[in-house]
């Protein structure tokens, strides 16, 4: 574990700093080409916690993050330990085997440093900003499906004996300061006046005090803040939220694992799918004269069931193929009036993860329109009675899927229920 | 974690061994009294894993458990880590200050030996003796429902801020070798013909064959295997049936925590329920002429009730007031409106560990009739007519349990019905 322990020499890397590192890296230098010299550095970090570089030598170029002991957007006032890096490492070296190309190429981890050396990608982009620039990405709900799908099963008890989560199990559960900011900020804050909260207001302001009410609610989102907590179903990446994928027409990568631990496979599911509802309830703020965004909230609603289905259809070929773990043995269901008991045993267990990514779907829109961290698919809407009014609609949904989940007995009816009842909201 | 490691002086201990270790601890030196050549020695060890030493001085006596690198019941041939006795110690050390006089007392744990020196428990006898004796002990539901409502409340995420329970998640995912025992013997061997399984023959062939045909019977039980590999509760025991208890008329102490981990709290609660019910259900095998245990099995039945009942009581008075941690975390149910949400959320929880006690339970009864290690409840009786018909009645039970739970819509109509079945079996 000495990887883990915070490293005497480390430092927050300059541009210099970061040449000097690079120029040990045989494999790197030899992809940069020229000499250290020769490499511009650029830093192009945008996100809460980290510093992101680009480097770009005659050759070619690499992307290196570095972990900063504290919070990016807060400063050093709000300490966050850099070891963060290495559970981010551990989670891409545990997932790589599986998950192929959907992640990006790892070509080194510094430990004295906390800072990783990646795959540049591009000319990818954040999804997020794709979807509010309302572009199509046809491999979309397929690519996350599917690395979900490859991510949890090849980490849970259904596809190795048990032995093999408990050692992972013990890793990750060093990663309690990423782990301590979900508890916080998507399962508690929000549903209380917290003073790291804040909302569009006023016209939230009776909203939020009407769902900091709700009974019900509340109950429903730290039920599954138990569940995030005390069910170790599989290696999560954590924080799968659309600004956690990087996309081209063609390409999917799922980047930004730091938060990962062994939790619900719903919690990524529901963040991802989650994050696609957000979008969807933030398009009329993107509208412009050109394009209403009808037909592209469209297009969302489409990929957020295919990306449920793929999931779902890939997993279950995934436990059919290499079922060979300590859930469902197969010693247990070898003979073949087995077989219909062991589908509907998955299926059954494929329902619940359903129901868990509804549920912890809803608890992340919540999260990113009255907790602490906002997301610019409405931060952009400049127009605050535009914004609340998306934001309204976000809520009233993610409230009947916590509240009421029985109403919906499918999938379908959920998505069904988006555009219904925002067009009963307006009338 | 050097502690953890097999120490390269590690031996099995004989009586000079033993006197040459106990004379270097002052306390234990000073409560046998005398000179160590004054000691006597005894082993007494029943089980099936470890060697078990009575130790008397002339001042006191001392009880020391040093764990074997194999089991015991099988020798040599079947390898056992002898670091066991590191999680039987660390799970006391964990529980003790919420337990105390449930357990007995510690005074030394030796690393190198793997062995454990602790108070002596006398006029203490294993309980599941004195069940198949037909002797009464009127705290034993309240101690036991006592116990596992603080060992598991106080190691749990209700109590304290998850990243303690995270650290010893750690430390216990370690303890792989013991849970792959009840992995395999309590969730798969039962229900496949596995070489390790034996039962009473020819009384229970059918019997057996049609356990293992039965689709929803097995899908329960495979249900209740995962749980038990990815429900990270509490600190449990992981062995605590009726083997695993001492009492005298008036005391009650928990012992043999080598299988402890972080699993559900049903799994506690269901081992000691399905044991006392095993009990029930063997006591036909134990009638005299002087006492036909009708009786004595209503007195069971009344403790199988009260152990839940204390259980659930105690429970809710500690998270009422020690409820510190994030699971219902107080600051998002600090208004007076939401007491009752935090009623209703408390008790749904406690709804879903009663299901876990009776699908452990049941798993746990069948375990011990058609698997690996069987019940001396059972084994003692000699007929094997009468020992069949008595387990036949408790894999009938178990059998409900696991297949129509919802038949049962309370533990009073759960209890109600174990005489019931059973009378309409031997109808």
């Amino acid at each position: 574990m000495t990887e883990r322990a915070t490293s005497p020499v480390y430092r927050i890397l300059d541009r210099d700093g970061l040449r000097d590192l690079l120029a040990e890296l045989h494999e790197v230098r030899a992809l940069l080409g020229g000499e250290p010299g020769d490499w511009q550095v650029g830093e192009v970090g945008d996100g809460n916690l980290n510093l992101v570089f680009i480097v770009e030598g005659p050759g070619g170029s690499v992307c290196v993050k570095q972990a900063l002991p504290y919070v990016r957007a807060a400063g050093p006032s709000w300490p966050m330990p850099a070891e963060r890096a290495f559970f981010e490492r551990s989670y891409y070296a545990a997932v790589e085997p599986y998950v192929g190309r959907l992640i990006p190429r790892i070509y080194h981890y510094d430990a004295r440093h906390h800072c990783t050396v990646m795959e540049r990608l591009s000319p990818h982009i954040i999804l997020r900003q794709g979807l509010i620039a309302g572009r199509r990405y046809p491999n979309l709900g397929r690519d996350v499906g599917e690395y979900i799908a490859r991510a949890c099963f090849f980490t849970s008890d259904l596809a190795w004996p048990f032995e093999r989560k408990m050692e992972g199990l013990a890793l990750f559960a060093a990663n309690k300061p990423l782990v301590r900011i979900t508890v916080d900020l998507v399962f508690a804050d929000p549903y209380f006046s917290s003073p790291r909260n804040r909302h569009t207001s006023p016209q939230l302001d009776l909203l939020a005090a009407e769902l900091r009410r709700d009974g019900p609610l509340k109950a429903a989102a730290a039920r599954f803040g138990r569940k995030f907590l005390s069910e170790t179903q599989a290696l999560v990446h954590g924080d799968l939220h659309s600004g956690s994928v990087m996309v081209t027409a063609e390409d999917t990568r799922v980047i930004d694992p730091e938060f990962a631990f062994y939790g619900p496979i719903g919690f990524d599911l529901g963040a991802f799918w989650g994050n696609l509802l957000l979008s969807w309830y933030s398009q009329p703020g993107h509208a412009t004269p050109d394009d209403d965004r009808r037909a592209y909230r469209d297009w969302i609603l489409a990929e957020a069931t295919r990306f449920w289905e793929c999931f779902r259809g890939r997993f279950l070929a995934l436990w059919s193929e290499h079922g060979k773990g300590d859930v469902l043995p197969a010693a247990m269901f070898s003979a073949p009036a087995d077989a219909s008991t062991l589908e509907a045993a998955r299926g059954a267990f494929l329902d619940s993860l359903l129901a868990d990514m509804l549920g912890f779907g809803a608890c992340k829109m919540i999260r990113r329109i009255l907790g602490f961290a906002h997301v610019i698919d409405f931060e952009a809407i400049r127009d605050p009675q535009v914004r609340g009014a998306c934001e309204a609609g976000a809520l009233a949904m993610a409230r009947a899927l916590l509240t009421h989940p029985e109403q919906f007995r499918s999938l379908r009816e959920v998505i069904d229920a988006v555009p219904r009842m925002a067009r009963r909201a307006e009338a």
